[in-house]
């Protein structure tokens, strides 16, 4: 039991108040020695006291709130379908374990849904929840479309406005995410890259690294492209962002992490941080999750004063 | 700054400690006189460093380890693939939020992976790593296979062997769970239910609730199950469990759930709890993650002493 100590301390006392009582009738002599005593008894017990106060007060925890790490800002385009609200769940929990970081969770809409802000509400991670549709001229193509670029552009743009230090990432809500990498992304000062499992024919796209140095990119798909790399494995210091008014990303599918770190030039290969063990690790997954047909819409006669009117208004249907 | 009051206390205890000098050459009296005072003064400062001392003991946070909540144990069947390491960090991190939880992380597989030790030493939530392969017989069929049947049914010989109380879940790693549903299952005394997001073109699967009592089951698949409903959406109380030594989960595709909970007979409906607000909130989703073709083989040559050679050991090939 902590009060352990305390509690001696106190019988300690009591014996050195009981024997005030023998003082009466003794010498001017021995009283003087007695008060030497007493002051004695008194530093003693002072001093005790204090170092128990003292090492009571080192042992409480170090408040999290002033170990002031960078900031990172984790944008995350989104777009209403039925796995949204789960996606948006089982992302959150990865990023609540990671302090000082600000969720900006960007929805191709033209307005917000409320169910996203009651989900983000429950996660509990500090949040921003924005729109950003997609241009009308995109929507009506039979080709892939430019999907996410619209939302991140826009959290490009909220950083500019808003943030001075600290780094961004793009994660989107159906990848997987070591929280490991948040941590090690923290202190880059220009751009950092790492491997991301899962990403076409050869199960992982990475940086190539020989002898400590970038030396090209390995990923089934390379495109022409000069950055080969995934959404999922690169993050960006908001200073060297804010340093290139006009990097953005572009509007063609297939070339948005490209278009994006090229319009970061300049930017050399040397500057270019190797995260995840030097690129030996692997710490994100590009996971895609099942589609599913929107919920069939629910008897209301039938099912009239049960649960599932409550759930109906639950579901997100395209 | 929290050492405030201990510095004035040291000043003042200095005040008195001067005063002492004024003592010699006064009457036995007056030095009685003194000893009181000193004997109050010394009471005084030992009663507020007392004080001190206890107030930031009292303010110290109640350590978790004592709130003892009851147990959970959360049965994870999982297989070889290359999605699989990726699924367990994801599930991972979410049970990481829940306290007193034991993980019971089990194979399809002849002998344990030691990249799947890892990734759960890596994710830091208490676990038990087991296998337990599906008979040859299932094997070799050409219908659907009873997936998982195997390693649930060794989850609960666990429990049998090692648990006596608390609560047990099937939690399979591809789906999302909101966290709030661990802390509302683990205090059920017999069965709990609640509704399944994403589960057949119904979009939800839930017990039907009308005037507070279940009333039958919404599902888009009946399949003349007593019990229509999913993995994800029930809970056993270990000690119900173990009063019916015969339970266990049929290899019979489709109908693992419906075998499972027949065999806690006997149950009666109005037994069964409804946890999620009385079944009209989703906190649990039947996710699925898109199949990955495995990895290619690295060429051994061309990526010689690159970082590669470490990422290779790293991908699972089923």
């Amino acid at each position: 039991m902590k009060g352990g100590n305390y509690t001696s301390l106190g019988t300690y006392s009591g014996i050195s108040g009981s024997g005030s009582g023998n003082m009466s009738g003794t010498s001017k002599m021995s009283l003087g020695k007695s008060i030497k005593m007493y002051l004695t008894i008194f530093i003693l017990t002072t001093c005790i006291y204090m170092a128990l106060y003292q090492y009571h007060i080192s042992r409480e925890p170090f408040p999290a709130s002033e170990v002031v790490k960078p900031p990172l800002y984790i944008i995350t385009p989104t777009y209403r379908r039925p796995e949204q609200l789960a996606e948006l769940t089982r992302l959150g929990y990865t990023l609540k374990h990671v302090v000082n970081l600000l969720w900006l969770v960007i929805e191709d809409a033209n307005k917000t849904n409320p169910l996203v802000g009651h989900t983000l509400d429950r996660i509990g991670v500090p949040y921003e929840y924005m729109v950003a549709p997609m241009p009308e001229k995109y929507k009506q193509t039979k080709k892939a479309k430019p999907r996410g670029v619209s939302n991140r552009n826009r959290g490009l743009e909220y950083l500019r406005q808003h943030a001075t230090e600290g780094v961004l990432y793009f994660a989107d809500d159906d990848n997987t995410y070591d929280i490991s990498i948040f941590e090690q992304m923290r202190y880059i000062s220009k751009v950092a890259m790492w491997p991301v499992g899962l990403v076409t024919k050869t199960g992982v796209s990475s940086p190539i690294i020989q002898e400590g140095k970038l030396v090209g990119y390995y990923d089934g798909w390379i495109g022409g492209r000069k950055y080969p790399v995934d959404m999922a494995g690169f993050a960006v210091s908001v200073k060297f962002l804010k340093e290139r008014p006009n990097a953005q990303m572009p509007f063609k599918p297939g070339y948005e992490e490209d278009g994006f770190l090229r319009s970061l030039a300049p930017l050399a290969d040397a500057e270019i941080e190797l995260l995840a063990d030097d690129c030996r690790d692997i710490l994100t997954w590009h996971t895609q999750t099942k589609k599913n047909a929107p919920g069939q819409p629910l008897n209301r006669t039938r099912y009239k004063n049960t649960n599932l009117e409550h759930i109906d208004r639950l579901l997100v249907r395209p």
